[in-house]
């Protein structure tokens, strides 16, 4: 069987998240076996274009938060695995689509799939991730997990159609924002946290508790995500700098810009962003004008009040390691910022 | 509420569809209310564009598999109803993937909903409507038809795949395109018979006998579907003539007119379907090809096997109303090509 390449955990510099990569370290390995397991298929493409990405270095933060909060419910089945399996594939499914639909050509500093496979293959080796991880969950038979995962499935794919409605669009109102990181992003967050206590069969009360969690760390770590993009810092996360702007997308930080701005800002967003006419020095102007309204701390002020509420949410739950470690990881989310 | 513009079922010119659709009728009317219902959102792209699909005048003959193999069983619930639709989402989800893939104009005669509202939204709004399928499926309750429905959506996908990497691949075999035909079509066609059994606990045999039944008629399908695109006759189909050849598809009637052809017409295939180098006339002169060596003849004459196949499936039920009905579907599917 093939060995999968691990994502470099171990030596990652933000220390919030080694506890819980710590303690979930055992189950994520299940977890990588039986994502390498599921992405067998004798249509060379389907291996080769799903370990790019799974291979690709990214945090799985997701499918730790299913392994997490499993734990926390006190779980000792392994249904979980299969969960959080079906979870990364999920976001793996997006990240292909949303490529192709944002044009984009890096995917955490490397080439993105489209870029090497097509757009085509992209499509469809995202729908065939996303049957697979159907195919995952309905295996384990948990119908409130089912419930779970596949409300997420809709929400997310109706927030990412909002976000291309939104595209180009400066009327966007910070509500319809936060609608749309809501539904692409915290919605899997969510629903990823949620699924762990979920199978343990656990009181309302405890999956309520995980669900906001998981809420409000996908919104935070959006906005911060979205932030970064014009603050200079984005090679941190393998973002192409700029990426946002030079798509039209509108986030946070320009919303609020573009709100307090003057006539000539309004006209620059309106021809940049509104219109896509982008001129060399454009992304340096954008970010001095964000930077001139402090939006990047405005957004970064809201994620650090939705990171709260992430906190505030774990209350439920008695101390303990596994807590202490999901707390670490709205940590994580907020302070890869500065 | 929304008025649903039904397709035009009463005035199909092919009597051996008109059995079915009076028998499902009541139950497709359900399925059209749920299927506009499931197509409701904030976000205005999403019903603007399911409706240019929903209301195009398709057959569903899938979902009325569904509704007709629930009513072979004796099932007295409305579960069925609920399948139906979710079959008839998953069948529209692939169509807008398939467009975007194959960069298609046209779908049953009217511009694709690509051409209307991009690539991209196409992409989404597909993902959207598979979300959806998957919730109501979730909704039904039953882990054997999400058992059917999943493997369906993960296989369907795998055919998709297979097809784009066979795409201007003149060695495709005969093996091949079955292979890529049984994924991409019939699995769909195959499970939307057997959940219909499925939900109304049948005994196994039952549930196999439709299972292939609805297979081998998918399979049928498929290859009559594939062989008007050489007749001259696809615009019966809605489909633009000769888009598969545009496309560097490689369907039946080619790879055997490929194998029988002398050197100069394979050199043809070649620039043309192998290499995408188009000029005018070549469709006329491969249309000729496929005539002089009767290789429509060839996959229509596999069509009728299939066909039998699905006919002898349905020997394990006793002769009635709806069987016969399901039978006729079968000649429905074989007999639009003369």
């Amino acid at each position: 069987m093939d060995v999968l390449v691990p994502p470099d955990r171990t030596h990652d510099t933000n220390i919030k998240l080694q506890n819980i990569l710590a303690l979930t370290s055992e189950d994520m390995s299940a977890v990588d076996h039986i994502i390498l397991d599921k992405a067998i298929s004798d249509v060379d493409i389907i291996p080769e274009l799903a370990h790019h990405l799974i291979d690709s270095g990214g945090k799985r933060l997701r499918p730790m938060l299913t392994i997490a909060s499993a734990k926390l419910a006190g779980y000792s089945g392994d249904k979980h695995i299969s969960l959080a399996a079906s979870v990364e594939f999920m976001h793996t499914a997006t990240l292909l689509h949303d490529d192709v639909v944002d044009e984009s050509n890096f995917r955490r500093g490397k080439k993105s799939a489209r870029l090497m496979w097509g757009n085509q293959a992209s499509v469809l080796v995202g729908d065939f991730l996303l049957g697979q991880a159907f195919r995952m969950m309905v295996d384990v038979g948990s119908l409130s997990a089912l419930r779970i995962l596949s409300n997420a499935a809709a929400v997310i794919a109706e927030g990412e159609v909002m976000q291309l409605a939104a595209t180009k669009d400066l009327t966007t109102t910070e509500n319809s924002y936060l609608a749309i990181i809501s539904a692409k992003t915290a919605a899997l967050f969510s629903a990823a946290a949620e699924v762990g206590a979920a199978i343990a069969e656990r009181p309302e009360s405890e999956l309520t508790a995980l669900k906001t969690y998981g809420k409000s760390l996908g919104i935070a770590f959006q906005l911060v995500d979205d932030a970064l993009d014009y603050s200079g810092e984005s090679r941190k996360l393998g973002k192409d700098v700029g990426d946002d702007f030079r798509e039209g997308k509108i986030t946070l930080a320009v919303i609020l810009a573009y709100r307090k701005g003057n006539n000539d800002e309004r006209a620059f967003w309106k021809r940049t962003l509104g219109e896509g006419e982008i001129r060399d020095g454009d992304l340096e102007r954008a970010i001095s004008i964000v930077d001139r309204h402090k939006t990047i701390d405005s957004s970064l002020e809201r994620a650090r009040f939705y990171g709260s509420v992430a906190r505030n949410a774990m209350a439920t739950f008695s101390d303990n390691k596994i807590k202490k470690a999901m707390i670490d990881v709205v940590d994580f989310c907020i302070e890869r910022a500065s």
